[in-house]
């Protein structure tokens, strides 16, 4: 049986969890708003993201609270510190859906997002999705080899942003520079979504192997 | 006196105001490579990235050792806790510098900045250096009213941030797509360095008085 001190700690992954499961609806629901001009859609992003920041303060404050009641050692206190810098990614992760989301609200009734780049956009926003569902499920199974796949779906996002650009720059069309400014804004927002969730990744497997992500990665 | 323990954590605080300095000759260098179009200097900022993170390496190590062998409790323990988060905000910034060099690098030898936009782009630079400078006094210091002062320097940078894109929008102004894509992307990196140091001294209100910056701020 579990004693109290680690079922709090269980409590900790859990409510990491739950922080990837609302960031996940909130980039789904911000990439719905921004390619369907869906200004109720905008809105109730812009709203949620209040319950990912109380959220992380709670659990922020649970882990402060675990560090200063029992002085926890070796991979405890890995742990700890890693729900910590978990929870800012995750935080982040939600300020970046609420900018899609706000990029939506303001373009509003239009799309922000031109006809000739909607696919692009919307295979980024996968990405992001099926990014932080693994983020979510690598917390809960602490499995490396999993932790380790997201590099390939950022590998990925990668290539999506680049052809991001290289389409707006695309001689033969001719883009306004107030969409360039928001595609520019989106496409960043999306990589940097996706860099945070390769982030929590990673330090799950750090937390299980006392190694680097990058150390173990597939050469 | 103080003994080995307190020098250790004494020593935290050192390890991160020169982190502020390595951050802030950063963005300073790149800026100026930005403008000027100076290459040597962008690969020179692109090199010296290396050395904000090794930093940030080691300063979370020791950080992490002085929470398993001291168990530190109350204060103690919420300055390691805010050293290990503003090492984060620290080596962000640090990225940030790398990514306006880079823009710099990628535009050589023209500048990225279309002239009638430079002065927005100084000043913005000038406000992130400030800002950085600040930052590491206030680390150093652990002066409240100091730390609560950087608001207003990042309520500047939002002004300038949102100047940029009134420039950029301006009908009587032809601005290419690249040019939109680039300062879209460069204001936004100085726009972030400004709240990451706006969080590092948010982070030493809260050490000091347990009080967020927010509820302390004048109204």
């Amino acid at each position: 049986m579990r004693d109290a001190y680690h079922e709090e700690l269980d409590a900790l992954s859990g409510q990491l969890v739950e922080m990837t499961r609302l960031v996940g609806s909130a980039i789904s629901r911000a990439s719905t708003a921004l390619l369907d001009a869906d200004l109720v859609l905008a809105e109730s992003v812009i709203t949620a993201d209040d319950a990912v920041n109380a959220l992380r303060d709670d659990l922020d404050r649970r882990t402060f609270d675990l560090l200063a009641r029992q002085q926890p050692v070796a991979s405890d206190l890995r742990a700890i510190v890693t729900s910590l810098r978990m929870s800012g990614d995750l935080e982040r992760m939600g300020d970046l859906a609420h900018h899609v989301a706000r990029v939506a609200r303001r373009r509003f009734p239009d799309s922000a997002v031109p006809a000739a780049l909607r696919s692009t956009v919307l295979e980024m926003s996968q990405v992001a999705q099926r990014l932080v569902a693994k983020a979510g499920s690598v917390i809960a199974s602490q499995d490396v080899a999993a932790a380790l796949e997201l590099d390939r779906d950022d590998d990925e996002m990668d290539r999506l942003h680049r052809a991001l650009f290289t389409a707006l720059l695309d001689p033969r069309s001719t883009y306004a520079v107030e969409e360039a400014i928001d595609i520019t804004s989106v496409g960043r927002y999306y990589e940097r979504f996706a860099d945070h969730a390769v982030s929590v990744a990673g330090r799950v497997v750090y937390l299980v192997t006392g190694q680097r992500a990058e150390e173990l990665a597939a050469p």
